[in-house]
């Protein structure tokens, strides 16, 4: 029978994190600047984020990074989901929504208000996935970033 | 000689960090639900996020609250600028500059790679001051959420 299973990483994961991550970026047409030694520090030292790996039939084929966010209006942690990724040869088997209930089931354990995470305009597939589920698209809410020399700047100035 | 200074908090500043966070939400027309005990557990126990008093002349005049985050593609941990706030009758000194400048500094000494936060699309006072600080919008990512009943259901789903 066929088995899907989505289990906790350790730092001997790094190297096929990573090579999940390049996968998606490709995805997205984006560019990765993360190596092993960012994702040992962050992920495993620091704890800043969690993995997790999906495996079907005991081989890997998807990931998922989440962290804790907080809200000051609702007084309480949410988790922000980084990365939901199926490699494409395995979707359509409702992989990806097993990921987002399994945080959606963290979520709801530990307390949290909120579960959040971005998609880029273009991606109507996933749009139309994460509405069916439920989510609100939060339109008026504006993303900016500082990043590079500009944050340097900004620190120094 | 007047001094604005920015200390950090604990668990004694709760209430002073809600009244503040009700100052903010008045002001964007949105709702508070927080308590003291969600301030007490979120950012004094279980640490998800720092905040940060503003002080003109040893008076509080006004607040921050910013947590990490992850990015997946640059593999580091950054920081997120979860409120930064200065009462209407001490704006236009630089305050709200004052903080932004030391929260983009923590960030540069952790070895953040970025530094990010969102805006309401009306708040065109804020979306000017922002940019001319060097941030980028970062317009082609939707955000995403699930909260209430809609995370209970997808979790069990």
């Amino acid at each position: 029978m066929d088995t899907f299973i989505i289990r906790e990483t350790t730092a001997r994961d790094v190297p096929l994190i990573l090579s999940f991550i390049r996968e998606l970026a490709d995805y997205e047409h984006l560019t990765v600047t993360a190596d092993e030694d960012h994702l040992q520090r962050w992920l495993f030292e620091e704890k800043k984020a969690v993995a997790l790996i999906g495996e079907f039939n005991g081989q890997a084929v998807g990931y998922a990074i989440y962290f804790y966010n907080f809200s000051s209006f609702t007084g309480r942690a949410g988790i922000y989901l980084e990365d939901v990724y199926v490699k494409p040869e395995y979707r359509g088997k409702g992989f990806g929504k097993t990921f987002l209930k399994k945080i959606a089931r963290i979520a709801v354990e530990q307390g949290c208000g909120r579960m959040e995470w971005t998609c880029l305009d273009w991606n109507l597939t996933s749009i139309d996935f994460y509405t069916a589920l439920g989510a609100q698209q939060m339109n008026e809410w504006l993303l900016f970033r500082l990043t590079g020399d500009k944050l340097i700047q900004a620190a120094d100035a």
